[in-house]
Protein backbone atom coordinates (compact mmCIF):
# COMPACT_ATOMS: atom_id res chain seq x y z
CA UNK A 1 0.00 0.00 0.00
CA UNK A 2 1.33 3.47 -0.75
CA UNK A 3 0.88 6.50 1.59
CA UNK A 4 0.74 9.68 1.04
CA UNK A 5 0.73 13.11 2.69
CA UNK A 6 -1.98 16.04 2.04
CA UNK A 7 -1.25 19.44 3.42
CA UNK A 8 -4.73 20.76 3.24
CA UNK A 9 -6.58 24.27 4.52
CA UNK A 10 -9.42 24.05 6.37
CA UNK A 11 -9.97 27.47 5.98
CA UNK A 12 -10.98 30.13 7.99
CA UNK A 13 -13.51 28.41 10.10
CA UNK A 14 -16.58 27.59 8.35
CA UNK A 15 -17.41 24.21 7.08
CA UNK A 16 -19.27 25.78 3.94
CA UNK A 17 -15.91 26.77 3.19
CA UNK A 18 -14.15 24.05 3.08
CA UNK A 19 -13.90 22.99 -0.68
CA UNK A 20 -14.73 19.33 -1.72
CA UNK A 21 -10.94 18.33 -2.32
CA UNK A 22 -10.28 18.86 1.22
CA UNK A 23 -13.38 17.47 2.33
CA UNK A 24 -12.58 14.52 -0.11
CA UNK A 25 -8.90 13.89 1.25
CA UNK A 26 -10.17 13.96 4.95
CA UNK A 27 -12.53 11.41 4.05
CA UNK A 28 -9.95 9.51 2.48
CA UNK A 29 -7.33 9.34 5.55
CA UNK A 30 -6.04 6.89 8.02
CA UNK A 31 -4.11 9.56 10.30
CA UNK A 32 -4.86 13.52 10.76
CA UNK A 33 -2.28 15.59 11.94
CA UNK A 34 -2.28 19.23 13.20
CA UNK A 35 -2.21 22.27 15.90
CA UNK A 36 -5.34 20.87 18.56
CA UNK A 37 -8.19 23.11 17.23
CA UNK A 38 -7.40 22.12 13.90
CA UNK A 39 -7.37 18.44 14.67
CA UNK A 40 -10.76 19.43 16.16
CA UNK A 41 -12.25 20.46 13.02
CA UNK A 42 -12.19 16.74 11.83
CA UNK A 43 -15.20 14.61 12.62
CA UNK A 44 -13.95 11.46 14.26
CA UNK A 45 -14.59 7.93 12.58
CA UNK A 46 -13.73 4.44 12.96
CA UNK A 47 -10.25 4.12 11.01
CA UNK A 48 -9.25 7.39 11.36
CA UNK A 49 -6.86 8.36 13.74
CA UNK A 50 -6.40 11.80 15.40
CA UNK A 51 -2.81 13.32 16.35
CA UNK A 52 -3.18 16.46 17.67
CA UNK A 53 -0.10 18.47 19.04
CA UNK A 54 0.49 21.68 20.54
CA UNK A 55 1.46 24.74 18.71
CA UNK A 56 5.28 25.45 18.49
CA UNK A 57 6.36 22.06 17.59
CA UNK A 58 5.72 22.02 13.88
CA UNK A 59 8.38 20.16 12.40
CA UNK A 60 8.28 17.26 14.95
CA UNK A 61 4.52 17.47 13.62
CA UNK A 62 6.13 17.13 10.14
CA UNK A 63 8.68 14.76 10.78
CA UNK A 64 5.82 11.99 12.05
CA UNK A 65 3.61 12.63 9.38
CA UNK A 66 6.36 11.98 6.64
CA UNK A 67 7.16 8.88 9.00
CA UNK A 68 3.58 7.49 8.87
CA UNK A 69 3.06 8.08 4.96
CA UNK A 70 7.03 6.16 4.68
CA UNK A 71 5.28 3.57 6.16
CA UNK A 72 1.81 3.36 4.31
CA UNK A 73 -0.54 5.56 5.31
CA UNK A 74 -2.80 8.12 4.60
CA UNK A 75 -1.85 11.44 6.36
CA UNK A 76 -3.66 14.64 6.79
CA UNK A 77 -1.95 17.52 8.06
CA UNK A 78 -4.74 19.83 8.37
CA UNK A 79 -4.09 23.97 8.73
CA UNK A 80 -6.27 26.89 8.95
CA UNK A 81 -6.77 28.82 6.02
CA UNK A 82 -4.89 27.72 3.52
CA UNK A 83 -1.87 25.64 4.17
CA UNK A 84 0.92 27.24 1.94
CA UNK A 85 0.58 30.80 4.09
CA UNK A 86 2.41 30.88 7.12
CA UNK A 87 1.20 27.37 8.11
CA UNK A 88 1.95 23.97 7.53
CA UNK A 89 3.00 23.22 4.21
CA UNK A 90 6.65 25.11 4.42
CA UNK A 91 7.36 22.94 7.70
CA UNK A 92 6.49 20.02 5.86
CA UNK A 93 9.32 21.04 3.10
CA UNK A 94 12.01 22.21 5.45
CA UNK A 95 11.45 18.07 7.15
CA UNK A 96 11.82 17.05 3.79
CA UNK A 97 15.24 19.06 3.25
CA UNK A 98 16.38 17.82 6.57
CA UNK A 99 15.72 14.46 6.37
CA UNK A 100 16.60 13.40 2.59
CA UNK A 101 14.80 9.77 2.70
CA UNK A 102 11.74 11.22 2.50
CA UNK A 103 12.46 12.75 -0.83
CA UNK A 104 10.46 10.43 -2.30
CA UNK A 105 7.37 10.58 -0.40
CA UNK A 106 4.19 11.49 -2.33
CA UNK A 107 3.00 15.38 -1.29
CA UNK A 108 0.56 17.05 -2.35
CA UNK A 109 -0.95 20.43 -1.13
CA UNK A 110 -4.54 21.21 -1.45
CA UNK A 111 -5.37 24.91 -1.11
CA UNK A 112 -7.95 27.18 1.11
CA UNK A 113 -9.49 29.84 1.50
CA UNK A 114 -6.77 31.87 3.89
CA UNK A 115 -7.90 34.32 6.73
CA UNK A 116 -6.83 37.98 4.71
CA UNK A 117 -9.74 36.26 2.12
CA UNK A 118 -12.12 35.78 4.44
CA UNK A 119 -12.05 39.07 6.53
CA UNK A 120 -11.22 41.09 3.01
CA UNK A 121 -15.21 39.65 1.71
CA UNK A 122 -16.60 40.41 5.33
CA UNK A 123 -14.80 44.02 5.27
CA UNK A 124 -16.10 44.33 1.57
CA UNK A 125 -12.71 44.55 -0.81
CA UNK A 126 -9.99 46.07 0.53
CA UNK A 127 -7.56 43.85 -0.99
CA UNK A 128 -8.88 44.97 -4.70
CA UNK A 129 -5.94 46.35 -5.55
CA UNK A 130 -1.80 45.60 -5.56
CA UNK A 131 -1.21 44.15 -1.60
CA UNK A 132 0.47 42.21 0.71
CA UNK A 133 0.31 39.78 3.45
CA UNK A 134 2.56 39.68 6.58
CA UNK A 135 3.26 37.75 9.30
CA UNK A 136 3.83 39.91 12.44
CA UNK A 137 4.88 36.64 14.55
CA UNK A 138 8.47 37.54 15.50
CA UNK A 139 9.15 34.02 16.77
CA UNK A 140 10.70 33.47 12.99
CA UNK A 141 11.98 37.06 12.21
CA UNK A 142 13.67 39.67 13.45
CA UNK A 143 11.46 42.89 14.78
CA UNK A 144 14.22 44.87 12.71
CA UNK A 145 12.99 43.07 8.94
CA UNK A 146 9.30 43.37 10.04
CA UNK A 147 9.76 47.39 10.47
CA UNK A 148 11.36 47.23 7.34
CA UNK A 149 8.87 45.42 5.68
CA UNK A 150 6.35 48.03 6.72
CA UNK A 151 7.96 50.70 5.45
CA UNK A 152 8.63 49.63 2.01
CA UNK A 153 5.45 48.09 1.52
CA UNK A 154 3.70 51.50 2.62
CA UNK A 155 6.43 53.48 0.41
CA UNK A 156 4.53 51.25 -2.36
CA UNK A 157 0.94 52.16 -1.23
CA UNK A 158 0.40 48.44 -0.89
CA UNK A 159 -2.69 47.37 1.21
CA UNK A 160 -1.70 45.13 3.53
CA UNK A 161 -3.20 41.91 5.78
CA UNK A 162 -1.40 41.16 8.94
CA UNK A 163 -1.00 37.70 10.29
CA UNK A 164 -0.72 36.83 13.88
CA UNK A 165 -0.60 40.34 15.16
CA UNK A 166 -0.64 39.89 18.65
CA UNK A 167 -0.54 36.99 21.03
CA UNK A 168 0.26 36.55 24.86
CA UNK A 169 3.56 35.93 24.58
CA UNK A 170 4.62 39.18 22.30
CA UNK A 171 1.76 41.61 23.67
CA UNK A 172 4.28 44.72 22.48
CA UNK A 173 4.62 43.83 18.54
CA UNK A 174 1.76 45.46 17.33
CA UNK A 175 2.06 48.39 19.27
CA UNK A 176 5.11 48.86 17.29
CA UNK A 177 3.48 47.72 13.92
CA UNK A 178 1.04 50.45 14.61
CA UNK A 179 3.50 53.29 15.46
CA UNK A 180 5.58 52.58 12.41
CA UNK A 181 2.40 52.77 10.13
CA UNK A 182 1.77 56.41 11.49
CA UNK A 183 5.01 57.23 10.47
CA UNK A 184 4.51 55.95 7.03
CA UNK A 185 0.88 56.77 6.29
CA UNK A 186 -1.99 59.56 6.56
CA UNK A 187 -3.83 59.51 9.95
CA UNK A 188 -7.38 59.50 8.00
CA UNK A 189 -5.81 55.74 6.56
CA UNK A 190 -8.78 52.75 7.19
CA UNK A 191 -7.77 49.92 9.18
CA UNK A 192 -9.60 46.75 9.83
CA UNK A 193 -9.62 44.33 12.56
CA UNK A 194 -11.60 40.96 11.46
CA UNK A 195 -11.37 38.45 14.62
CA UNK A 196 -12.68 34.66 14.41
CA UNK A 197 -13.88 35.80 10.73
CA UNK A 198 -16.57 33.06 8.93
CA UNK A 199 -17.24 31.88 12.72
CA UNK A 200 -20.09 32.94 14.75
CA UNK A 201 -17.57 34.84 16.79
CA UNK A 202 -16.93 36.90 13.91
CA UNK A 203 -16.55 40.61 14.67
CA UNK A 204 -15.36 43.41 11.83
CA UNK A 205 -14.38 46.51 13.23
CA UNK A 206 -13.07 49.58 10.79
CA UNK A 207 -11.15 52.41 12.01
CA UNK A 208 -8.77 55.44 11.41
CA UNK A 209 -5.05 54.62 11.91
CA UNK A 210 -5.37 57.24 14.29
CA UNK A 211 -7.59 55.94 16.59
CA UNK A 212 -6.59 52.05 15.98
CA UNK A 213 -5.86 50.67 19.59
CA UNK A 214 -3.28 47.65 20.22
CA UNK A 215 -6.23 45.74 22.32
CA UNK A 216 -8.00 45.69 18.97
CA UNK A 217 -6.58 42.95 17.68
CA UNK A 218 -5.59 39.50 19.59
CA UNK A 219 -4.66 35.85 18.10
CA UNK A 220 -7.82 35.08 16.19
CA UNK A 221 -7.33 38.32 14.28
CA UNK A 222 -6.63 39.37 10.90
CA UNK A 223 -5.91 42.75 10.30
CA UNK A 224 -5.63 44.78 7.16
CA UNK A 225 -4.72 48.35 6.62
CA UNK A 226 -5.90 49.83 2.80
CA UNK A 227 -3.98 51.45 0.63
CA UNK A 228 -3.93 55.51 0.23
CA UNK A 229 -7.51 54.82 -2.10
CA UNK A 230 -8.96 52.77 0.04
CA UNK A 231 -12.51 54.23 1.54
CA UNK A 232 -15.75 53.80 3.05
CA UNK A 233 -19.31 52.59 0.40
CA UNK A 234 -22.60 52.14 2.89
CA UNK A 235 -21.21 49.85 5.26
CA UNK A 236 -18.43 48.41 3.11
CA UNK A 237 -14.72 48.95 2.92
CA UNK A 238 -13.20 49.08 -0.49
CA UNK A 239 -10.06 49.78 -2.69
CA UNK A 240 -10.75 50.83 -6.46
CA UNK A 241 -8.90 48.61 -8.70
CA UNK A 242 -7.49 52.14 -10.48
CA UNK A 243 -4.81 54.55 -9.30
CA UNK A 244 -5.47 58.48 -8.87
CA UNK B 1 -39.76 39.56 -2.46
CA UNK B 2 -36.19 40.42 -1.68
CA UNK B 3 -33.16 40.89 -3.88
CA UNK B 4 -29.63 40.72 -3.57
CA UNK B 5 -26.46 40.49 -5.04
CA UNK B 6 -23.40 37.93 -4.08
CA UNK B 7 -20.21 38.28 -5.64
CA UNK B 8 -19.31 35.04 -5.48
CA UNK B 9 -15.30 33.38 -6.26
CA UNK B 10 -15.66 30.44 -8.40
CA UNK B 11 -11.79 29.26 -7.91
CA UNK B 12 -9.03 28.99 -10.26
CA UNK B 13 -11.54 26.14 -12.49
CA UNK B 14 -11.20 22.87 -10.62
CA UNK B 15 -15.13 22.17 -9.35
CA UNK B 16 -13.28 20.32 -6.50
CA UNK B 17 -12.13 23.78 -5.65
CA UNK B 18 -15.57 25.65 -5.40
CA UNK B 19 -16.71 26.64 -1.49
CA UNK B 20 -20.10 24.80 -0.62
CA UNK B 21 -21.06 28.44 0.44
CA UNK B 22 -20.39 29.45 -3.45
CA UNK B 23 -21.99 26.74 -4.73
CA UNK B 24 -25.35 27.04 -2.26
CA UNK B 25 -25.55 30.91 -3.36
CA UNK B 26 -25.62 29.71 -7.39
CA UNK B 27 -28.33 26.94 -6.48
CA UNK B 28 -30.59 30.22 -5.12
CA UNK B 29 -29.65 33.15 -7.68
CA UNK B 30 -32.16 34.44 -10.97
CA UNK B 31 -29.69 35.65 -12.33
CA UNK B 32 -25.46 34.96 -12.83
CA UNK B 33 -23.86 37.78 -14.14
CA UNK B 34 -20.27 37.82 -15.32
CA UNK B 35 -17.28 37.57 -18.06
CA UNK B 36 -17.99 34.90 -20.39
CA UNK B 37 -15.67 32.13 -19.63
CA UNK B 38 -16.70 32.39 -16.15
CA UNK B 39 -20.41 32.23 -16.89
CA UNK B 40 -19.84 29.32 -18.67
CA UNK B 41 -18.58 27.22 -15.44
CA UNK B 42 -22.38 27.68 -14.27
CA UNK B 43 -24.69 24.87 -15.35
CA UNK B 44 -28.22 26.13 -16.89
CA UNK B 45 -31.27 25.11 -15.55
CA UNK B 46 -34.95 26.79 -15.53
CA UNK B 47 -35.37 29.41 -13.75
CA UNK B 48 -32.03 30.75 -13.78
CA UNK B 49 -30.82 33.45 -16.57
CA UNK B 50 -27.18 33.64 -17.63
CA UNK B 51 -26.14 37.24 -18.23
CA UNK B 52 -22.28 36.45 -19.99
CA UNK B 53 -20.95 39.53 -21.26
CA UNK B 54 -17.09 40.73 -22.79
CA UNK B 55 -14.28 41.42 -20.76
CA UNK B 56 -13.52 45.52 -19.67
CA UNK B 57 -17.18 46.15 -19.08
CA UNK B 58 -16.91 45.92 -15.55
CA UNK B 59 -18.77 48.96 -14.71
CA UNK B 60 -21.88 48.18 -16.71
CA UNK B 61 -22.08 44.66 -15.46
CA UNK B 62 -21.89 46.24 -11.95
CA UNK B 63 -24.87 48.46 -12.32
CA UNK B 64 -26.88 45.95 -14.22
CA UNK B 65 -26.30 43.61 -11.15
CA UNK B 66 -27.11 46.22 -8.50
CA UNK B 67 -30.57 47.14 -11.00
CA UNK B 68 -32.06 43.31 -10.95
CA UNK B 69 -31.34 43.40 -7.56
CA UNK B 70 -33.42 46.66 -6.89
CA UNK B 71 -36.25 44.71 -8.62
CA UNK B 72 -36.21 41.41 -6.07
CA UNK B 73 -34.12 39.54 -8.09
CA UNK B 74 -31.22 36.89 -6.61
CA UNK B 75 -28.00 37.83 -8.54
CA UNK B 76 -24.99 35.74 -8.36
CA UNK B 77 -21.80 37.97 -9.96
CA UNK B 78 -19.15 35.33 -10.66
CA UNK B 79 -15.57 36.08 -10.54
CA UNK B 80 -12.56 33.32 -11.52
CA UNK B 81 -10.42 32.57 -8.30
CA UNK B 82 -11.23 35.16 -5.02
CA UNK B 83 -13.59 38.25 -5.87
CA UNK B 84 -11.96 40.68 -3.58
CA UNK B 85 -8.51 39.92 -5.64
CA UNK B 86 -8.76 42.16 -9.00
CA UNK B 87 -11.68 40.89 -9.71
CA UNK B 88 -15.61 42.19 -9.25
CA UNK B 89 -15.77 43.28 -5.57
CA UNK B 90 -14.17 46.58 -6.27
CA UNK B 91 -16.14 47.06 -9.46
CA UNK B 92 -19.48 46.32 -7.64
CA UNK B 93 -18.62 48.84 -4.91
CA UNK B 94 -17.25 51.90 -7.54
CA UNK B 95 -20.49 51.18 -9.10
CA UNK B 96 -22.43 51.69 -5.98
CA UNK B 97 -20.29 54.61 -4.82
CA UNK B 98 -21.20 56.28 -8.35
CA UNK B 99 -24.98 55.57 -8.24
CA UNK B 100 -25.70 56.02 -4.20
CA UNK B 101 -29.52 54.25 -5.26
CA UNK B 102 -27.51 51.53 -4.61
CA UNK B 103 -26.55 51.89 -0.93
CA UNK B 104 -29.53 49.99 0.11
CA UNK B 105 -28.70 46.66 -1.81
CA UNK B 106 -27.82 43.46 -0.13
CA UNK B 107 -24.48 43.08 -1.08
CA UNK B 108 -22.40 40.23 0.09
CA UNK B 109 -19.12 38.85 -1.05
CA UNK B 110 -18.16 35.09 -0.75
CA UNK B 111 -14.30 34.07 -1.35
CA UNK B 112 -12.83 31.57 -3.40
CA UNK B 113 -9.55 30.18 -4.12
CA UNK B 114 -7.47 32.98 -5.46
CA UNK B 115 -5.35 32.14 -8.60
CA UNK B 116 -2.07 32.46 -6.02
CA UNK B 117 -2.71 30.05 -3.81
CA UNK B 118 -3.65 27.06 -5.74
CA UNK B 119 -0.72 27.78 -7.73
CA UNK B 120 1.58 28.02 -4.86
CA UNK B 121 -0.22 24.67 -3.79
CA UNK B 122 1.07 23.14 -7.11
CA UNK B 123 4.64 24.40 -6.71
CA UNK B 124 5.07 23.47 -3.24
CA UNK B 125 4.68 26.43 -0.54
CA UNK B 126 6.64 29.53 -2.19
CA UNK B 127 4.67 32.03 -0.71
CA UNK B 128 5.23 30.55 2.82
CA UNK B 129 6.75 33.35 3.85
CA UNK B 130 5.84 37.16 3.75
CA UNK B 131 4.70 37.89 0.14
CA UNK B 132 3.12 40.25 -2.52
CA UNK B 133 0.22 40.18 -4.86
CA UNK B 134 0.94 42.90 -7.72
CA UNK B 135 -1.70 42.90 -10.53
CA UNK B 136 0.43 43.73 -14.19
CA UNK B 137 -2.28 44.92 -16.10
CA UNK B 138 -1.56 48.24 -16.89
CA UNK B 139 -5.21 49.19 -18.31
CA UNK B 140 -5.77 50.73 -14.27
CA UNK B 141 -2.28 52.09 -13.31
CA UNK B 142 0.68 52.92 -14.87
CA UNK B 143 3.80 51.65 -15.72
CA UNK B 144 5.76 53.68 -13.18
CA UNK B 145 3.72 52.25 -10.10
CA UNK B 146 4.12 49.25 -11.20
CA UNK B 147 8.09 49.75 -11.61
CA UNK B 148 8.47 51.71 -8.05
CA UNK B 149 6.24 48.91 -6.53
CA UNK B 150 8.63 45.93 -8.29
CA UNK B 151 11.60 48.14 -6.81
CA UNK B 152 10.25 47.95 -3.09
CA UNK B 153 8.80 44.48 -3.01
CA UNK B 154 12.12 43.69 -4.04
CA UNK B 155 14.35 45.19 -1.73
CA UNK B 156 11.77 44.22 1.37
CA UNK B 157 12.88 41.17 0.17
CA UNK B 158 9.03 39.75 -0.32
CA UNK B 159 7.92 36.83 -2.31
CA UNK B 160 5.33 38.12 -5.54
CA UNK B 161 2.55 36.53 -7.28
CA UNK B 162 1.90 38.29 -10.62
CA UNK B 163 -1.64 38.63 -12.06
CA UNK B 164 -2.32 39.17 -16.02
CA UNK B 165 1.25 39.36 -16.59
CA UNK B 166 1.00 39.00 -20.60
CA UNK B 167 -1.67 39.84 -23.12
CA UNK B 168 -2.14 40.25 -26.55
CA UNK B 169 -2.93 44.34 -26.07
CA UNK B 170 0.14 44.62 -24.01
CA UNK B 171 2.95 42.09 -24.54
CA UNK B 172 6.15 43.97 -23.93
CA UNK B 173 4.62 44.24 -19.92
CA UNK B 174 6.51 41.45 -18.65
CA UNK B 175 9.91 41.85 -20.78
CA UNK B 176 10.21 45.46 -18.73
CA UNK B 177 8.76 43.62 -15.55
CA UNK B 178 12.05 40.55 -15.74
CA UNK B 179 14.34 43.64 -16.43
CA UNK B 180 13.82 45.55 -13.33
CA UNK B 181 13.51 42.33 -11.38
CA UNK B 182 16.87 41.30 -12.84
CA UNK B 183 18.30 45.00 -11.31
CA UNK B 184 16.94 43.94 -7.95
CA UNK B 185 17.62 40.59 -7.88
CA UNK B 186 20.03 38.00 -7.95
CA UNK B 187 20.27 35.83 -11.01
CA UNK B 188 19.44 32.72 -9.31
CA UNK B 189 16.30 33.79 -7.97
CA UNK B 190 13.86 31.05 -8.48
CA UNK B 191 10.50 31.81 -10.70
CA UNK B 192 7.49 29.56 -11.52
CA UNK B 193 5.19 29.78 -14.09
CA UNK B 194 1.97 28.58 -13.29
CA UNK B 195 -0.65 28.01 -16.13
CA UNK B 196 -4.27 27.27 -16.30
CA UNK B 197 -4.50 26.26 -12.65
CA UNK B 198 -5.99 23.08 -11.48
CA UNK B 199 -7.31 22.47 -14.67
CA UNK B 200 -6.62 19.66 -17.10
CA UNK B 201 -4.36 21.81 -19.21
CA UNK B 202 -2.42 22.91 -15.95
CA UNK B 203 1.73 23.32 -16.53
CA UNK B 204 3.90 24.66 -14.34
CA UNK B 205 7.62 25.59 -15.01
CA UNK B 206 10.25 26.89 -12.34
CA UNK B 207 13.42 28.16 -13.80
CA UNK B 208 15.67 30.94 -12.48
CA UNK B 209 15.15 34.66 -12.86
CA UNK B 210 18.41 34.55 -15.34
CA UNK B 211 16.25 31.73 -17.48
CA UNK B 212 13.05 33.19 -17.73
CA UNK B 213 11.61 34.05 -21.00
CA UNK B 214 8.40 36.51 -21.50
CA UNK B 215 7.17 33.78 -23.45
CA UNK B 216 6.51 31.41 -20.35
CA UNK B 217 3.91 33.93 -19.47
CA UNK B 218 0.35 34.41 -21.33
CA UNK B 219 -3.36 35.23 -19.85
CA UNK B 220 -3.92 31.95 -18.10
CA UNK B 221 -0.63 32.25 -16.31
CA UNK B 222 -0.04 33.26 -13.08
CA UNK B 223 3.69 33.81 -11.72
CA UNK B 224 5.51 33.25 -8.34
CA UNK B 225 9.11 34.59 -7.64
CA UNK B 226 10.24 33.51 -4.81
CA UNK B 227 12.18 35.65 -1.55
CA UNK B 228 15.83 35.28 -1.44
CA UNK B 229 15.61 32.02 0.54
CA UNK B 230 12.83 30.07 -2.21
CA UNK B 231 15.08 26.74 -2.84
CA UNK B 232 13.71 23.32 -4.53
CA UNK B 233 13.44 20.28 -2.27
CA UNK B 234 12.67 17.52 -3.96
CA UNK B 235 10.36 18.45 -7.18
CA UNK B 236 8.70 20.78 -4.94
CA UNK B 237 9.59 24.84 -4.27
CA UNK B 238 9.31 26.12 -0.77
CA UNK B 239 10.15 29.18 0.94
CA UNK B 240 11.02 28.77 4.38
CA UNK B 241 9.11 30.25 7.36
CA UNK B 242 12.26 31.37 9.07
CA UNK B 243 14.40 34.19 8.20
CA UNK B 244 18.60 33.58 7.82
Amino acid sequence: MTGWVVIAGLGPGAAAMVTPEVTAALADATDIVGYIPYVARVAPRPGLTLHATDNRVELDRATHALQMAQSGQRVVVVSSGDPGVFAMASAIFEAVEAAPEFVDVDIRVLPGITAMLAAASAIGAPLGHDFCAINLSDNLKPWSLIERRLRLAAQADLAMAFYNPRSASRPDTFTHVLHTLRQECEPTRLISFARAVSTPDQQIITVTLAEAQPEMADMRTVVILGNSATRRVGRHVYTPRSVG
